[in-house]
């Protein structure tokens, strides 16, 4: 049992804040949970008797610690937690999302979300980036974290020595073609590239991936990260669900 | 001159937080700047002063007062405020978005962030919903907010009897028409039409609109608003920006 501590990176668990990301967890992944903490005075609440249930005819410990909720949730809007053991993900081989140094945790949770729902569920991440496992990133997935594999990378080379085979398309504001057309004409299996927020990616990306962009007006610098990686997923998979 | 106070909703100017947001609102609407706000430390920073300039040459007033950043950003993490006067904006004929009850200021931002983007800028939004000129919505579009017109309405049957000609397109997730199809055989003027974050728009949309959906994995309740919207906007605007 891990010592009761605010989340950092380098601990073998992380945490699921609240009654909706503790129900997906448990329903996903209930083999990576190691506790659920409740706080005294709301044990009786309508969401939390269903997931202690769960829990009990799970073998999952309950654990009743407001320290717990003071730790992990200082803003106090949330009246359970779930402790989950993080898994070491490899990615398997087919579409990727990529994504190279996101630093934004709102932002990861986004892109989780919109990836799970266009059943992208492999991504890449490239070092420096933002932990997924960071309990803001796995708040913002809404649930979509339980349905991902994530696998972290050092470098963009390393990654592309593991899936050689994947077609790049590395999305860049200094791209000539747009979206609509390289969608059409893309090549399976894909991986889709973003870069991070503020500055995008390198240029030498256009070297080893084809480069696109989404076109837009000049009144704004650029779109958002999360918007950006929707759209491309969106374009990237419709035939899939619209077929 | 209005009393310098907290924003409030019927206050008849708003506030642009940051260097960033004060520059575009110069650039784009200096005719709304009634004054700006420094603070008395750091009145010799680099972009402070280039927008001073711009104040002096423009007889906009500067006004030193750490009282205004108490008031209007007690995080203290933005070193200008421009106060601009609410503009009651009424929209013009064409394509419109037209947002039903949002309620999530950060939302709206992005919202009005993309359609900006993708020169959707004319933007009715039907009551109760989220204030505009709310600073938090302000801040969140990254200055789009000076290039859009938003007009609001209290009810969406204002809104279809100023606009008859517009075709309505819903999105919905009872709906079973796909958006690339759709969009294939939209008809102009269109208006694209989001309902509530958490509720979406009542099943009433579908008898005076066309209903849409953005078909996704179970794997996730929904998209997230800006998400829906902004994938709906490229969609529906694409041929202008990449032919």
């Amino acid at each position: 049992m891990i010592k009761l501590q605010r989340y950092k990176h380098d601990l073998p668990v992380s945490y699921a804040l609240g009654a909706t990301l503790t129900f997906e967890l448990l329903r996903c992944r209930k083999d990576l949970v190691t506790r659920v903490f409740i706080q005294q005075e709301t044990r009786d609440e309508g969401g939390i008797h269903e997931i202690l249930g769960f829990c009990r005819e799970n073998g999952i410990p309950i654990v009743e610690s407001d320290k717990a909720f003071n730790l992990l949730s200082p803003k106090g809007n949330c009246y359970v937690i779930a402790e989950f053991r993080k898994e070491e993900a490899r990615l398997s081989g087919g579409n990727h999302i990529v994504l190279v140094n996101p630093s934004d945790a709102g932002n990861l949770g986004t892109i989780v979300r919109t990836a799970t729902g266009f059943g992208m569920t492999n991504l890449a991440i490239v070092r420096p980036a933002v932990d997924f496992y960071d309990p803001r990133v796995i708040r913002a997935t809404m649930g979509a974290a339980f349905h991902v594999h994530v696998e972290y990378f050092d470098t963009i080379e390393d990654y592309r020595k593991r899936f050689p085979e994947n077609h790049l398309y590395a999305f860049m504001l200094t791209a000539s073609r747009p979206l609509p057309e390289i969608a059409a004409e893309k090549q399976l299996p894909f991986s889709i590239v973003f870069g991070n927020e503020a500055t995008g990616l390198p240029e030498r990306f256009a070297d080893f991936c084809q480069a696109v962009i989404i076109k837009h007006s000049r009144d704004i610098d650029s779109l958002n990260l999360p918007m950006a990686a929707g759209i491309a997923m969106y374009e990237f998979t419709k035939d899939r669900w619209n077929e």
